[in-house]
């Protein structure tokens, strides 16, 4: 997969592209990663990238020229068309089912734009996508960028290694992830539940379930209403919902 | 603010926290950020930070002593008890009014894990907060770490300049931001909407609350639904989905 990112603040990306999964992913060359200061697709002297907006007001807004220029130079290299991500707040809203579609495609486009508002222009004529990670205010498109980038690239066919890909993420099994604890059994007077100590396999994978359930039920109820309950399941939640409501 | 950092990865925040308003903020001394590698508050020998789980499975677990021992380190410098957020997937999902909620604080320490779960003391007896940016896998904490951090520290005081902070931010009015355009008024073959040059500044509002509530519409009917809408709002909305309908 080639992902290019079109940004005005490059050097944002380089601890987050140079550590960890992200960085093991480029050495296996599973991925390419660029990143593209979309300044010096300017057709102007000064290099200006933003401009003020028709009909007045306050901020600025992102010139086409830029953009689309830059978008030209990195999209001749792809045989396919490549998918061409906005990060605003006026995006859909980012998911696991997401990440897991673009994570089929060769190439990706990432334009991140950064206080300014964007031209409509290229809302509506270039992008193929428009994301959004969240209802809440960032500085700029960059953080998400990052955020969609890490979540797609360790979906890749061999970044992860087998004991990492090995570990249920918290939305495979449609619950929310049971406690987990490691040594010291006693820490600061804090002792690990008895049973994970027992040896006793069948009740331990029953006190996961329940309290993978239960941490579900208190905290993401939405995600039970698509999730398959037994009957035993069911009547652990009617318990719990007596004690809550007594 | 003070806000500290744990992390295995210290140089993923470097490109973050040194470029536009975080490293402004810095400069201004809004903000002192510190990210600390907490394997450094390993008690054992090879400086080990996680451990098989207690009852099997797969994947790791960070153990307690290294996470309790470096909030007990960053934690004695504060007067006030300081805010202690775990960055996860169970977490409360995150939004601009806990953005606003956390950038009341004196201190806020975050707690990033990395592939591994954490041991469930950590949760239980030492942070006070747990959020997740979205229903989506990240390799860690970092990430969600750097987001929450931005949209806080831009709300601190003085650390948007006037330009900035007098845009109107794409949640705060309960719509979605209309569209904007900027020079050049025609770009291949794609022209800027009329009403926008034409000076009449009734006729331009008016489009852009049309445009701004038509996107809230299209895209998220559920602000709409907390939203005043006037009886011509209501007629237009009403038209859309006659359009839509037929």
């Amino acid at each position: 997969m080639k992902i290019d990112v079109l940004s005005l603040f490059p050097p944002m990306f380089e601890g987050v592209f140079g550590e960890s999964i992200l960085k093991k992913a480029q050495e296996k060359k599973a991925v390419e990663l660029n990143v593209i200061d979309f300044r010096e697709f300017s057709p102007h002297k000064q290099k200006s990238v933003d401009d003020y907006p028709y009909g007045g007001g306050a901020g600025m807004v992102l010139k086409p020229e830029p953009i689309f220029e830059a978008i030209d130079h990195v999209a001749s290299s792809s045989n396919k068309k490549p998918r061409i991500v906005l990060m605003c707040p006026q995006g859909e809203r980012y998911c696991q089912a997401k990440a897991e579609e673009l994570s089929k495609e060769d190439h990706l486009i990432f334009v991140c734009g950064h206080y300014e508002g964007y031209d409509e222009r290229i809302r509506e004529h270039l992008v193929t996508d428009e994301i959004s990670i969240g209802d809440f205010v960032l500085t700029g498109g960059e953080l998400g960028a990052m955020v969609v980038i890490d979540s797609v690239v360790r979906l890749l066919p061999q970044v992860l290694g087998n004991e990492q890909s090995a570990i249920k993420d918290s939305f495979s099994s449609g619950l929310l992830e049971h406690p987990h604890y490691t040594r010291p059994a006693s820490y600061r007077g804090m002792d690990v539940p008895e049973v994970l100590t027992s040896g006793n396999h069948a009740h331990i994978d029953e006190w996961r379930l329940k309290e993978s359930l239960k941490r579900t039920w208190q905290r993401r109820p939405d995600l039970l209403e698509i999730y398959p309950l037994t009957s035993a399941q069911k009547k652990w939640i009617h318990e719990w919902e007596k004690l809550k409501d007594s």
